[in-house]
């Protein structure tokens, strides 16, 4: 995907400074250690936010089992997206010639076979099986901060806020239908306040998934009047604001296909916010300028308190 | 790869307190809250042990682009362990039969083309790239903090301790030959003395890679017989001693493949460390138990000072 003027000059000023590094695909930077002081404090403001309204801290890879994926419908609504993980299982003629075609920078997919494994595609779905797999919920549901996994989406782009490779901070909850949709609604209020102590001139919105195809027109304007996924947009590099974050429900999708019961008995419905940790630190880098030490005293204390 | 019955039996006792959570594939866990504590300590000590020393923080996403992957050679050494990525772009027609495919987990390879990114092999690999970018290197060579990034290993295995997906903290050197090998065999005393002083039990040796087939087997007593490999040695579940740390030794083959120029116009060597965290961690719970309360005061102080 293209970049525009604004976003091209916005990754060459990154690239300049050394708070990115090119890595010769488009997507996929290296950080410098400025751009992960930012990242890691807003990692913590968001950890210390979730924690004192009790969540239970769960980490998970970048990976997850295929069947778990395969199950979760991604692949119909969004099979450009995703990625997939191969390997080798061949013999020792075969790892010679494999290697002997790589070395050449020739193709050598032949000799790679689809594993178990995919590219995490979003942060909340590892959670959705972990918590199905301790049977009931206790009464109350659960609140889980699932942290800052990194999250795969195929779409290269010159656009330094459209990455392929990137932090989603992940806070889940699991419950009844009503607190299931407070809980939503009360996080999309505190997440805008969130990032508007920050210095960020965040607005709240209804919001749509890029899905794929003609069908997909369908869904994103069912998405948009059912109010499933509300975002926060900030500015980064123009002319369009970004969603930085997200706050969506999805009645009983995840508790249905994963088997997550209430201590009723009744299917457990769920809902997800995710904090996009790079385009959040790159709309603070826009805002505020790249020397961080010129920042507002305000918007440090609530990055680097103590 | 079958578990001994004491690697078994520790991975139950992980499971059952909630350190690691299943999720169907074998090496690839979420982690407890618990774990993850003490995983941030360690993080934590490692960078400030490197900065204290000058290092300089980069940090890198789970994946690395396939034509540096090619370029390294890995494949000729150890194409059984390596990870590539495939994504889909085909037509909605496609997309619609593979989808009903992967929801009746019936097999859709078919649909998957290999993209131009690579699980990350090893945390060093994309910091030879990065650094050879800047052109050659200032008098003094650098030292780069490249964090705990993620690597992958296909290597599914029922021991805790042989993760598919795991954190390995890598501090790299490149410079003189002589600046480099004298870096390595310092930070080897200095990261032996580090985890005795968290109370394990750890001895230092020559060690070899795991390369693949016949001729790997020469390879790896070579490479013992340099000394180009070191590790760090702890007992977490036997029989035998498991890596929990590297220090490597690479002459010229990243200053060469990647085109590193000392300050003086010759080829630069390099030299990596690495650290796994999920071993470290797995040490500490074994060594010390696994409630934290309970840990050695000295060893506390170590991984949450202040």
């Amino acid at each position: 995907m293209h970049a525009t003027v604004d976003q091209g000059a916005f990754l060459e000023e990154l690239l300049d400074h050394g708070l990115f590094v090119e890595t010769g695909v488009q997507g996929i930077y290296a950080k410098g250690g400025r751009f992960e002081e930012v990242r890691l404090g807003l990692d913590a403001l968001l950890t210390r936010a979730a924690a004192s309204l009790g969540a239970e801290r769960m980490r998970f890879p970048p990976l997850l089992p295929r069947r778990q994926f395969e199950d979760t419908g991604f692949l119909s609504s969004f099979p450009h997206l995703a990625g997939t993980i191969f390997a080798f299982d061949g013999t020792e003629a075969e790892a010679a010639l494999q290697h002997e075609r790589a070395s050449a920078h020739e193709g050598w997919s032949e000799f790679q076979e689809m594993t178990d494994l995919v590219m995490m595609p979003a942060a909340c779905y590892p959670v959705y099986p972990a918590i199905a797999g301790r049977g009931p919920l206790a009464e109350g549901g659960v609140f889980v901060d699932a942290g800052a996994a990194w999250v795969f989406r195929h779409e290269p782009s010159g656009d330094p806020a459209r990455l392929q490779s990137f932090h989603q901070h992940e806070l889940v909850r699991i419950g009844t239908p009503e607190a299931v949709v407070a809980w939503r609604d009360q996080w999309a209020e505190r997440g805008l306040g969130l990032l508007r102590a920050l210095g960020l001139d965040a607005e709240l919105d209804r919001a749509s998934d890029p899905f794929f195809g003609r069908a997909g027109r369908m869904l994103a304007a069912s998405q948009r009047e059912q109010a499933l996924k509300l975002e926060v947009l900030v500015t980064i590099a123009g002319p369009g604001p970004t969603a930085v974050a997200s706050f969506n429900t999805h009645h009983d999708h995840f508790g249905s296909t994963c088997g997550i019961e209430l201590a009723d008995g009744g299917v457990a419905h769920t809902a997800c916010l995710g904090f996009g940790h790079e385009r959040i630190t790159l709309a603070l880098l826009r805002t505020h300028g790249l020397d961080l030490e010129r920042w507002p005293e305000a918007v440090r204390r609530e990055l680097w308190p103590g």
